[in-house]
């Protein structure tokens, strides 16, 4: 029953409110806003939305405060058939919320985050997971130190694991922290961002491959998206594959795409597909999904 | 028992989510935010706050849409003590919800808001209202056309009333919007912006008062807040009275402070305070609320 078992995303969930302006706005100014709509955010939560709009199963972990947000947070992943039975509920801090800006005349999303107060999911948390309902799971790059931890249990599993039982470890590194360039060499697929690149100093995608490539382990594959010059991937035979970006006829929201890139990366690698393959759908679903808001257009288009 | 006779306030509530930041977003970043919090917003709904806390029963009428963002303002009306029985509950439309950047460095306070699908109250809904419970009633200008004909209800009501019953009339008129000036003369104590005053080219608030007076009713007082340099007013004996700004040790949050100007004017006044009086309590809780979040602290020090 390979195909029943679910991918699992761990990292950030949150309550972003998105405010649709024709301007971003000026300083110590009150302006109106064109709409508003209340979306569940979040990276790893945001690829659950993906996987399960494509026709993966899929699941979370991460962690949520009781309280307004919370409710209307897992209400949203029960409606998009995300497992949520891994969440971790706090008795202390608040559920995140970010007021994010979105500008659809300049293509600008500008996000203002609050997840200061919310402790993170621990390996210890991770450690009541029952593992084999999983084929796959990925990490949004936060707590790296507990994280960590967590991605040795899955090696113990899959060493003592029959092989078309073991679980696929991706890892994505986004944020230009330090202790984040850990997770490195700690997983199958490992997500590096522009971000990142550039704060090493690399001018494209392929240099930044290249240059990251000795810090994943063996046999690893490496993928770095580069906006609108789309996407480049690196695996073990040191054959780089590229993708162009597939921009929509206009941009309507650029939030989340990065998310949605990496989930139709991990579902075709996940449904054996080739690292070609992978990038190229990648591209095509983060591309379409800023032609619209939302995740919505994404299942009516993709799901097969 | 006159004593016991609310004051009811008329106009938005919303949802404010606060961000408190070290530097204003520039458009396209992600950042963190210092702290965050949820706060019912609105004038009229920031109005009754401050007249609560200040000990003055208050009552607030405006819209809201069933869902969780009404649950919270429901819940704060109720823990404020502000009686709530006359929202009116509208079936089409979603509660209002502001994204705030506030900026303790600049002073700074960024409003998004979103309030464009909500119905406002109309005079249909105001026909409901008990009108013997109150003493005061005090309109946040926005949907004029339906407030006039509230004020109207209120007018034929003092008319019919035997005198120590009767309700006093109060407008602000802070967006410079045209329908807005219709409620000039219908009022017995009119507020008016410094943004109306200077789109209407006066240079300072004297000259606003000046400049206005002639629209309002006979008998009526004219006030216009200037921001760091007071407040001014002026009544039917044609003496324009002044209070300078009670500005904190250090500004922290001046998101309210219009509104909680309004409820520190409308409690002297109401408590048969004189114009002198009411200006420089304004003024004095107003200043005093800018050095702290919220609105907490007025309790502690205002309440008597």
């Amino acid at each position: 029953m390979e195909e029943q078992k679910k991918i699992l995303c761990v990292g950030l969930v949150c309550l972003d409110i998105i405010n649709v302006v024709d301007k971003y706005p000026e300083e110590d100014t009150d302006s109106r806003c064109l709409s508003q709509r209340w979306q569940r955010g979040g990276n790893a939560s945001n690829s659950c939305t993906v996987l399960s709009l494509l026709g993966a199963p899929s699941a979370f972990m991460g962690s949520l405060a009781a309280g307004p947000v919370a409710n209307f947070i897992m209400d949203d992943l029960l409606a998009r058939a995300v497992d949520a039975s891994a969440v971790v509920w706090q008795v202390k801090g608040e559920t995140p919320c970010a007021c994010c800006v979105v500008c659809p005349t300049t293509g600008s999303r500008t996000v203002v985050l609050f997840d200061t107060n919310l402790p993170d999911v621990t390996a210890e948390n991770f450690s009541q997971v029952d593992l084999r309902q999983f084929k796959w799971i990925h990490w949004e790059g936060r707590n790296a130190e507990e994280q960590l931890k967590m991605i040795q249990r899955v090696e113990e599993y899959n060493t003592s694991a029959p092989l078309p039982q073991s679980i696929t470890v991706s890892v994505e590194i986004e944020k230009t922290r330090e202790p984040l360039y850990r997770l490195f060499p700690h997983a199958d697929v490992v997500f590096v961002s522009k971000d990142v690149a550039r704060h090493f100093g690399f001018p494209t995608a392929e240099a930044a491959l290249r240059g990251f490539y000795p810090r994943v382990k063996q046999g690893a594959v490496l993928i770095c998206a580069w906006a609108e010059q789309g996407a480049d991937a690196l695996g073990p035979d040191g054959v780089i594959v590229h993708s162009d970006a597939f921009p929509p006829e206009s941009l309507v929201d650029t939030l989340g795409a990065g998310d949605t890139f990496n989930a139709a990366v991990i579902y075709t690698l996940s449904n054996g597909g080739s690292l070609q393959d992978a990038l190229t759908f990648g591209c095509r679903v983060a591309g379409c999904k800023c032609g619209f808001h939302g995740y919505d257009g994404i299942g009516e288009r993709f799901s097969k």
